[in-house]
């Protein structure tokens, strides 16, 4: 393949294969298209990826993604900060945030407990979250992990270690998606959702 | 949307969703593996941008693309210089380049006649190929651009200037693609496939 490719056009195409979920095919596409930016283009592109990468770390609060001291979540006067929402990753706070119904505030652990690949409770962002509430000010705090055994597993190991501290811990409801009918759902949901049934 | 996330991250996550067939959790995605990446590989992928954009031009020969005066394929003392291949994009050498059957040079259009996208005889590197068949040594000029109706009047139009030259032009092979079910062809492959037809 790389004979009869221009080196420096084959490291682009290279470069972008490498990401996630990138084909070979898409690569030569989106190489092809950098050549058609404008240099402005271009350079704003690789300037993009050397910025955000030398700027960006954890905010030391919430270790959500931020280039200040604090995140603009944790910054920002408007949030309610006796409230945390625990999330396993930066991508999690934006899918809430879209939501446009939460005011608390975040944190985000950066991965959930999973012995099998080697990742113990120190591994992500607990003790954070647990010095965190325990300097107090915080009222309730909503395990948002995902729905499987990993994430389970994680909310239920922070929920013994913030309990003794005071705090409200609670979790997402499991149920039935809006929109979804009922007969794609799996037993397993459907059960969850008849178990959190609500009155009308 | 942007209020809440590090303006650095903002940026870079618009920078993948500006590059065709990249959505928005795509573009995030790519923009958290970029976060993840050594500081070496960030370099190398900012760099492989600004890298290919400035050095990458048209092949002074075929006008394929490449970052030396001549592209691999014309510098190269292996392929048969009488025979040349005409395409509309640089993919398509690629792709002809993957077949590992043609042995011939390319010349690379750089699009087709569209008269209803503007783009005329001018615009396309017709006049480059009409020099080089003209100044000698080629004998046959294989048509290879795309079997749309655009592809199918450029590879006419190309072929009325050079036959005059004395050289031989042909067509690729129209007909069923190897694998394919007979049922889902179309009607218009089909009779060109019969039209085709070879002795066994």
């Amino acid at each position: 393949m790389a004979g009869f490719q221009a080196p420096s056009l084959a490291r682009l195409i290279d470069q972008f294969n490498r990401l996630p979920g990138i084909g070979a095919k898409s690569a030569q596409r989106l190489a092809y298209h950098v050549l058609n930016m404008s240099r402005d283009e271009a350079l704003q592109f690789s300037q993009a990826i050397m910025d955000a990468h030398d700027n960006i770390h954890k905010c030391e609060r919430c270790c959500n993604l931020t280039d200040d001291k604090l995140c603009p979540i944790c910054k920002s006067t408007k949030r309610d900060n006796s409230t945390i929402c625990v999330v396993e990753e930066p991508k999690d706070v934006v899918a809430f945030e879209k939501t446009q119904e939460y005011s608390g505030v975040y944190h985000v652990l950066h991965g959930v407990i999973s012995p099998l690949n080697g990742i113990g409770p120190d591994q992500i962002s607990i003790k954070e979250l647990v010095k965190r509430v325990s300097e107090g000010g915080v009222s309730e705090v909503i395990m948002a992990t995902n729905a499987t055994a990993e994430g389970e597993t994680t909310a239920i190991y922070i929920s013994r270690l913030l309990k003794p501290l005071g705090v409200k811990v609670t979790r997402l409801a499991y149920g039935i998606p809006v929109g979804a009918d009922l007969e794609y759902a799996d037993e397993v949901t459907l059960a969850r959702a008849l178990e959190g049934r609500n009155e009308l």
